[in-house]
C-alpha cells in the first residue's frame, strides 16, 4: 500500500537539468555563471572555524539580513533568508495557498513552479504568452477571471530572457485581489540602462514578494542561498511560522554575507555575462538562429531550419556540450543556451558550425 | 488585510532555545555536543574550492547517500539527505497526512512536532505518557482509536531520555495502520549494552522511517544535516517529489561525508558523553535532584523542593548558565540539562550548590 497523499501520488517530481560530472563537459544547461566566486567568499570560507559547527547557527541568519538590508536600503523585517530560492517559492505556496485555490502562472515559464503547485494540492492557471513573448494585453482581466490566489512571474523570464518593466508589474499588482510574487533569479543580469529595481515597489505593495539568489549572480548554486523581500507583513508569517527553525546553515550565512558585501565583484562577472551575452547572439543569429532578446544569462533560440532542436542537443551532447532542450509545447523548436565563458562560447560556436 | 492561510495565521511558530553569542556563556540548553567535530570534518573544509560553488550540488547529495548506506549497512534507496532533520520531518508531514488528518504524539514530546502539525492543516492527538514517563500500557489501542495516520516518537525520548527497546516499536508498528516515524536525533548517546538498532526494523517494514542527524552526535548542529533512513517506497516520493531539488548543499555534503566517514571519531564523544552523563546524573541526584533516567545527552531533572525550576533556570541564566525551562504542563517543575564538558558541568554544578 502506499501512505502517499493522493496529489503527491498523482504528481510528477521536478527534474533539475544534468549535473555530469565530468571535468572537460562545457555546461551551458542550468545558467550557472561561468566565473567564481568573489575572492571574499573564499576568505571567508579560510576563516570557519570548524569548531563552531557544534553549535546551531543564527536561526534567522541575521548577519546576512543585516547585509541584504544594507545593500538593498531596506529593513531587516522586509528580508527571509532561505536555503535557495527554491525555499522561497515553497514558502509562499505553504504560507499563502490552500489546497484547491489557484496559482497563475504565464506559459511557458519555470517548469518548478508547476510541481510546487501539486505540492500544495492547489490548481494551476497557465495565461499563455503571445507569440512575441509579450504578455497578452489582457493579461490582468485574464489573472483576475482565474480567481488566483497567487501569480508567480519569473522577472527576467525564463527561459525567454524577457523582461517586464517596474510599471508592469505595478500595474499587475494594484489591480489584483492576489499575491504577486516575483521571481528575480537572474535579475543581476539587466543591463543597467534598463533602470529596473523592483525592491521600492516590493516595499510599499502589501502584495508583491521578490525571490533573491545567489545562485547566478553571486556564483553560489553550490551554496543554496537565497532570500525574499517584502513588506514585513508578508515576510513575517514566513519567518516566524513555516520556514525551518534553522533553515540556513552557519557556513552558508558566513559565505552568503561575504558575497553581498563585496558586490562589486560580483557585478564585474554581470558585466562580462552581458558583453558575452550581446556577442554570441549575435554570432548565432549569424549562424541562422532567432536568437530572443534576452536580459538574463542565456538565451532561448529557435534552431536553424535545416536541423532540429532536439537532433542539435543530443548531438551537441554527444559532443559534452550540454545545453538544456524542453520537450514542452511552443519549446520544441528552441534550445535554451547559456552564456558562459568566452571559451565556452567559442567551443560552442565551432561544434554548431560543424553541425549545421 | 493578510494573505495567510487560516491555519498559518492561527497558529504559533516554533521558539527555538536562546542562542546567545557571548563566548563566556555556559550553554546546557540546546543539547548540543560539548566537543568539536571530528578532524575529519575540518580537513574536507580545509580541501572544499570555492570555484566549485558556482556550479549545482549533488540534487541527492549522492556521495553522503553512499556512504550512509555503508554505515548502515543498507542501500542507497534507503536513505534521503536533508537540511537538518527539521526537514524530514517536514517531508513527512507533506508527503503523507492530508489536512485534516490526525497525527499521534506522546505527551509530552518534541515541542516543534504540533508546530509541523499546524502547518500542515492536519490535527495533532497527544498520547500522555504515565507519571514515570513509560508508556501507557494500551498504547496502541490509543494510537488506533485516534485513527492517526501519522505517529511521531522520539527515542530516546525528548525531553525526558527514556528508551523505547526496539521490541516495542515493532509492536506499534505491526499494529498500526498508519506509518511511524521514530525521530532518532539522540540515538547516538545510547548505551551500547542497550543493543539498540532500530534500522533493521524499519528496512524491513513499509511503515517505518527513522529520523537521524549530524547535529547532536557529530557535532555538527551548525551544517544543518541529517537524513531518514526507511523502505524505499517510503524514501521515493520524499525524494523525488516533495524534497526542494537541491535541499543540501555541496560544502555540507563534503563535511557530512567525512563525519560519517570518520564515525570512530564521533564515538569517542558519545563514550565520553555517556560517562559525564553518570557523574552528573549522580551529582544531581546528592543535591537533590530527581534525574530521569537517561539514555540521551541531557537530563531532565525535578528541582528540589527548596526551591522552582523557573526561579532557578532564571537564577542560572543571570550566572551566563542557560539550561532549558518549558512552561508546559508536568514540566513546570523541572530542568532539561544538556550534559556539557566536564568544565561545563562542573561550573553548573558548582553554582547549584550555591544558589540551593
Amino acid at each position: 500500500m502506499s501512505y502517499q497523499r493522493d496529489n503527491i501520488a498523482k504528481m510528477a517530481g521536478y527534474v533539475p537539468g544534468e549535473q555530469l560530472d565530468y571535468a572537460d563537459v562545457i555546461k551551458l544547461n542550468t545558467n550557472e555563471n561561468p566565473y567564481p566566486p568573489s575572492p571574499a567568499v573564499n576568505a571567508a570560507l579560510q576563516a570557519i572555524d570548524t569548531d563552531a559547527l557544534r553549535r546551531y547557527p543564527s536561526p534567522m541568519a541575521q548577519t546576512f539580513r543585516e547585509a541584504a538590508a544594507r545593500y538593498h536600503n531596506i529593513a531587516i523585517e522586509n528580508i527571509i533568508p532561505t536555503n535557495g530560492g527554491d525555499e522561497l517559492l515553497r514558502l509562499v505556496l505553504t504560507t499563502f495557498v490552500e489546497a484547491g485555490e489557484v496559482v497563475a502562472v504565464t506559459q511557458p515559464s519555470y517548469s518548478l513552479y508547476p510541481v510546487l503547485v501539486d505540492i500544495q494540492a492547489s490548481r494551476l492557471h497557465e495565461i499563455p504568452l503571445q507569440d512575441n513573448w509579450d504578455m497578452p494585453v489582457d493579461f490582468i482581466a485574464q489573472l483576475n477571471a482565474s480567481s488566483a490566489k497567487l501569480c508567480i512571474l519569473v522577472n527576467p523570464h525564463a527561459p525567454t530572457g524577457g523582461l517586464l518593466a517596474t510599471d508592469t508589474l505595478k500595474a499587475i499588482a494594484d489591480n489584483f485581489s492576489g499575491l504577486l510574487l516575483v521571481d528575480e533569479a537572474y535579475v543581476d543580469f539587466v543591463e543597467p540602462t534598463a533602470a529596473y529595481d523592483a525592491v521600492p515597489l516590493a516595499i510599499s505593495h502589501g502584495n508583491i514578494m521578490l525571490l533573491r539568489t545567489l545562485s547566478k549572480g553571486y556564483s553560489l548554486a553550490g551554496l543554496r542561498f537565497g532570500y525574499g523581500i517584502g513588506a514585513a507583513e508578508l515576510v513575517a508569517p514566513m519567518l516566524y511560522k513555516t520556514r525551518d527553525s534553522y533553515n540556513t546553515d552557519f557556513i552558508a550565512q558566513k559565505l552568503a554575507t561575504a558575497a553581498i558585501e563585496s558586490v562589486d565583484y560580483a557585478r564585474g562577472t554581470w558585466q562580462q555575462v552581458r558583453q558575452d551575452r550581446h556577442r554570441l547572439a549575435g554570432e548565432l543569429t549569424e549562424l541562422g538562429f532567432d536568437v530572443c532578446p534576452s536580459q538574463s544569462n542565456f538565451l532561448l533560440c529557435r534552431v536553424p531550419a535545416v536541423t532540429e532542436a532536439k537532433v542539435l542537443y543530443e548531438a551537441l551532447r554527444e559532443r559534452k556540450i550540454l545545453v538544456r532542450y524542453f520537450d514542452q509545447h511552443r519549446l520544441r523548436d528552441k534550445l535554451r543556451i547559456t552564456v558562459g565563458s568566452n571559451a565556452e562560447n567559442k567551443a560552442l560556436l565551432s561544434r554548431l558550425r560543424q553541425l549545421l
